[in-house]
């Protein structure tokens, strides 16, 4: 805004053009914070692929291809999927974890930094492929741990030193939930909770595995949506990109 | 009845009289029933304390005492108890699980079969106190193992070789109630599980640790209500009961 | 553990094998455990069909027959038995109660102990069957007392000398779920109670005949999760093997 | 409306008293038919005392007495009643149900007909005599059966044929509120089902017993709300009175 | 009871044959009474079709046909209907209604006593009809009130009459279900409520009607289940059977 | 009535006639109304067409057009609309709204009143087109403001003052409904918030956002149904219609 | 913003001042807005009184009155209300309303345009009076219309004129709320309606009438929160700002 | 465990004292974690007051002390604060925040980092004060921004700089909470959202904005239990230490 002042001072600007700038810079303001934090971090163009239409995704697929972005979009169905990839043959479709993306650049990785993605049961998978693959195409490294629920706690301590040295840590669980407690016992880095919605019953639909998540007498554990994979995996990123910086080598 | 109708055909027996003894079969058929059970399996009288006046459970227990049953007496406040035993000063009282009874005769511990009462936390103890001192009461060994929550594992896998081999686990737990799903992926007897409302916000008065329970991967679990220390242990004597007599020497 | 610091102290055995050894130990640890307790107690592998394709569940097969243990797979739809049928053809499949399993050897009947399964209507019964299927794969016998629900009493009193006899009761009902209740107050045994999610409006999925059963009035009784049959007869087996043993001939 | 149109063209009466009587038609149209209502079936007053204070009430009732009618006061407690009884000291007050009336006439019991106010529990005694009270406040015999839950059914039985020869029952239950659903089955008559709000934990303050009730599986049930013994008592009334027409000598 | 002990006494009768007749009268007793009430009362024998196969359905109606009774079945799609119908021909099927049931004689409405049904909205008639036409199969008359919600309460008021003259009135409306309410403060017979599941959104499918029902300040209303057309009608017939009775020319 | 009594004064009316004129009036009193109501202020029939089949709503649209009325028939999913299409093709139907309609007369925007539709995603689009098509129907001027939600608030920012301007805002959001609280915040006017059903998982079919708005920390906003994008439009259309008045040139 | 630039360009005022006043004006600009929108509408500063302690009460009072504002303060407890007259006496307290605010100048009715404030029984009183004193405070006309709930609907309409001539009306109800619809549909005005807390049982504090208000069948009706009284006047008083502009003199 | 084992090899250690060692190392594995997770990451020991006597919280404390560590008890009511500080007046108390804690050594701001603690009003300052009361415990520094909620967004506009500079923010909110959604849009750093209590009616004691939380659609926002300040705090330390180590100078 200075600037702007400074070439209006010295007449370089006329108050029109000044105005139509910072009006712009009113709006840009935000849209350029929008855009600095998608470009700076490297984070792909994000898509809520439910309740669209395929050709709807594809007209926003168009377009951030345009801007010369990655491509993320969750929870695409399969058949939707096909469709797409029709059109843009280069996006890879993970059918587990419902996901459409652009493929990834080969990572290096220079300090060993990654996340941990622990999953209770085989049930989570769609989850925990959500969170993973999410993680991986925002530039993180991703270690899975699945299937090491508490009922068989001997799987989850096989794996304890692995998931204790991650930065951060995703915890899937459906049920009863009680995998994130556990964990965030064990572990001493933050631990994002994702309550699914496998189960049946008493289970309402992923609210007994909330509210075990919210409720836990570990410290260090905070909760997102039932289901949201993409969400526990952004926060990581945050956190694992932070620990990146860190650990980097200097 | 064959016999009641062998007398009426011998004339031993008219039938008016045989009608009333018939009749009072039917009535004294289930009261016995009552009666046998209670009293064979020398379970004391339980009194729901909750609600009543010190007066009205005065003259409960006056009444089960002349029928020469032990006194067990749930859910006695502080003040309503120190009435009661100014009557019946042979009664004991313990203010954390807020239970009245009978002074027990020394058990002897023929065969060692015992309950495991595994709780979370110190704040879950008003519910396992009553659940221990219900078992007691009934005549069960009782092992306590308090404060071994999945928070810090460490503290129940100290403790897992006692509980292990007990011969019914008695598992209780607020907030999460997480514990119960672990205990029972670690022992091979039946784990009666009892949320209580210790926490706060969406722990929603015990609803979480609830729905935790009734959702456990676990195998082997099964729940009673929210706060129901008596109701769990009532469970647990009946299984220990069976087991005391397997385990009996010969 | 001893034996192998003593192989280590006699150098018969170099530090790298020994830590091997302990690690394994530490997981095999639980393993053993999980593997001993099934083992003995002859339980059958159990799978959760629900969620898992056709082509999953053949896998777990395989690698369960593999080691030897009979099949239990609950909640398999009747279109994918019929698939996994044509590659294992020795796998019986209930359709009502949705389990495909192994078939028992024959059974005797030494000592009378039985698991009474006690369902209030005829729409309960994929999850009695559930329940009395389970039960019999894991070695109990069982006696099927079905369509004795409260709104007609009579039925119930006709059957009630049958389900007393048994050393453990599971009691199924949907809608209101009164019948654990009723059940629970004639019995002196442990009763399973499963709500199941039969009925409509109110009914909420069975969370109606949940908290009916987890509010019961009669003591003895304790709950699983909505529809959860197979939960309940795992509870039960394990109270009627401590029962067997009791009873057993000496 | 038809007679002072006739007064209108017959003279007799001016358009302005007309228009005054046809107004006053239409709003005293209905106060009358709730009058009517009121007078001819003998139904007191009925003041609903929670949240009025001891002055609001005794203004109602004197305006009510102006009237000429008798009192009926629900939910007043102990500490307003003294108050109100020192201003009108002809009023009798129950505590228990915390109801303030009008002595009642003797009434004479012609035809036999009679309301059965069937309860659970002690606990339920509160909601039991709001009940059995209103239905004498508003003219109707009652036959009170208390303390004969399901949890020992003998109680139920030992009374079933009073039970059963009642007009009309109500039957008022906390907990899980099985009793209803038992009654229901037993008797050919309409039963009005009453949830009380006794209990604790998943008994959710009373929603536990009313969704069992509105759920029964047996047939001729319906259900007011939680604690209202007033309401119940009231539709109870309803039907004893037709009844009562109905066994009345000819 | 007093007969057979009298035969056994005079020697006419075995201990034997006794004992059977007084078993079979324990048991049949309950039976009976089941047969009483459904025989005497002209009740056809009714069967839940939901969650029932074609073929459940047709041996039940084959079972009852031979005892002599009518049918009637509620909640019976269309296409099951139709494979029932290929069966038994004489069956009459209403599809709104989802009701299978024989041919009702006609009745003479000798006395003019009659039940209203009255409904709020016409997505409501499916229930309104399944309650209509239980009532008719009852042997009750029945006047339909359909579409007089509040919305345009004079749609009401244009029909008060012929409700107020009823013996008895269920009251059938979804959304917020501010009908009963309205017609109980407007009528002086019991009306029996029944929520339906039509609306959406913060309706939570009937939950917002049946608590507007339990809650209504107008006394004298009582409720059934969500969408229990049946239920309402059973109750309301057994209230119009008394009336009828009180009405009968003498 | 004053003239009706002064016609039967004069004679000139008979007593049968008058009353048949009073009573038509106390019936068509209401239903005038309803009609004025709907005359005057232009609103066009409306038809709820969830839940009824093409047949049912082309006999309601015929019976409107013949009262010379304009059509609005809401939730009419597709394959209905084509088949009442086939017989009304003047009628235009709007596939993402749902709706089906008369077409509209060009209308001039004499003062600038207009209602601002406001939503936060493109997900909401169906309930926003419900909201503005129907507030077109019934003839205010709609500005549209689509996917300007709070997780990239400078899109909000952008389009205030066109919001600013309204008469009235109509805001609609899913997920967490945090929009109605923001712009209730900027502007001086009524905001009439929807939330609706878009998300998943604790997002509960649209109940977080309904709780959402219905605790909006930002005064002047008042909540509809979920999903009830007509209803919201009704209430900013009569607010619109005062608004306009005000307006108006004079 | 073009005048500072202006100022800029002719070298009036330098670049920092310049941006002083910029971001001043971004800042100042909400703030402004929000002065404006107070002051120009003569809406009092309003404070919510609930906790907050007596002594930030009055700090908060003494801040506004300096701006020279109005005070509007809700849910002040008596205890506190006496504490802060004690320091403002010229502040008037109504006891029923819990409010404390300045005394109002008198108001000119010079265009007859009042807001309705209609309730439906004594109990909803301190809710009702909430809204008609703030209505009042921010300067609109209120007619009151107590006490004319539906169980009594003749009440209501003796008061109907009344209702219909108001610009709006606000609506509260508690127990069933079925108040909200019945006016609803007999008016042609924007009706707010507040659900209370008042009831019992199935009332659940208040869910019951507000799940009855959003699923109104009436149309132009919106919600406010449980016992939001001074939401409803907020919205009412916007609304009659613009029908008294609107019906204004010219 | 290597170095163990090889002193038993070599013969420095018996196998009994090996035993003990390994024993203790699983055993205080756990346990070595527990205090090397406290010590180096410099965190006091947490008690969690609520439902603790004074005296139960002044053994903990003085056993922490002995361990030489800091305390911070949470939830610590001011009476008992008062008998605490009694006997360890070293001990500083926070009445807003409920928190007891000991004196902190200065801190040396090197680098920056610090953690944003943003709350909606002035009625969420005692869980915004446990939650920065907490963070300073454990050693981050924190910036307060206070009463910045989204009904009057242009202070939360003024403060964003301050909060965007943060490492990480803790925003907390009641009512609707929307403010977490808001600030999730403007920031590039992970957002641990608490929901707090604050509200009446359909907030439902916090609920609401649990549940808005959880349904953000912004990214990068977690949540933690309602009313836990310090849960969150916790979290955000976490990731604050992190970020500190990525920012210290090298």
């Amino acid at each position: 805004m200075e600037e702007i002042l400074k070439q209006v001072q010295a007449g370089n600007m006329s108050v029109a053009e000044a105005m139509a700038q910072l009006a712009t810079y009113e709006e840009l303001g935000f849209a350029k914070i929008d855009h600095h934090r998608k470009k700076r971090q490297g984070f792909p163009e994000v898509i809520f692929g439910e309740g669209k239409s395929a050709d709807q995704i594809e007209q926003i697929i168009q377009s951030i291809q345009t801007e010369g972005s990655d491509i993320l979009a969750t929870r695409v169905a399969r058949d939707k999927a096909a469709v797409i990839q029709g059109r843009f043959p280069e996006l890879i479709y993970n059918e587990t974890a419902e996901l459409l993306y652009s493929r990834q650049k080969p990572r290096e990785n220079e300090n060993g930094s990654y996340i941990a993605i622990v999953s209770a049961g085989t049930s989570d998978m769609k989850v925990a492929e959500e969170a993973a693959l999410t993680a991986e195409a925002f530039g993180s490294q991703v270690c899975r741990f699945y299937d090491v629920g508490v009922a068989g706690i001997h799987r989850l301590f096989n794996n304890i030193d692995g998931i204790r040295n991650a930065s951060v840590s995703v915890v899937i669980a459906g049920m009863e939930g009680a995998l994130a407690s556990v964990v965030g016992g064990l572990v001493s880095h933050p631990v994002i909770a994702v309550p699914t919605s496998v189960g049946y019953g008493a289970n309402f639909h992923g609210l007994s595995a909330l509210l075990t998540m919210l409720n836990s007498c570990a410290s260090g554990i905070s909760v997102v949506n039932i289901d949201n994979g993409f969400g526990a995996a952004y926060n990581a990123v945050m956190i694992d990109r932070i620990a990146r910086n860190a650990n980097a080598p200097q």
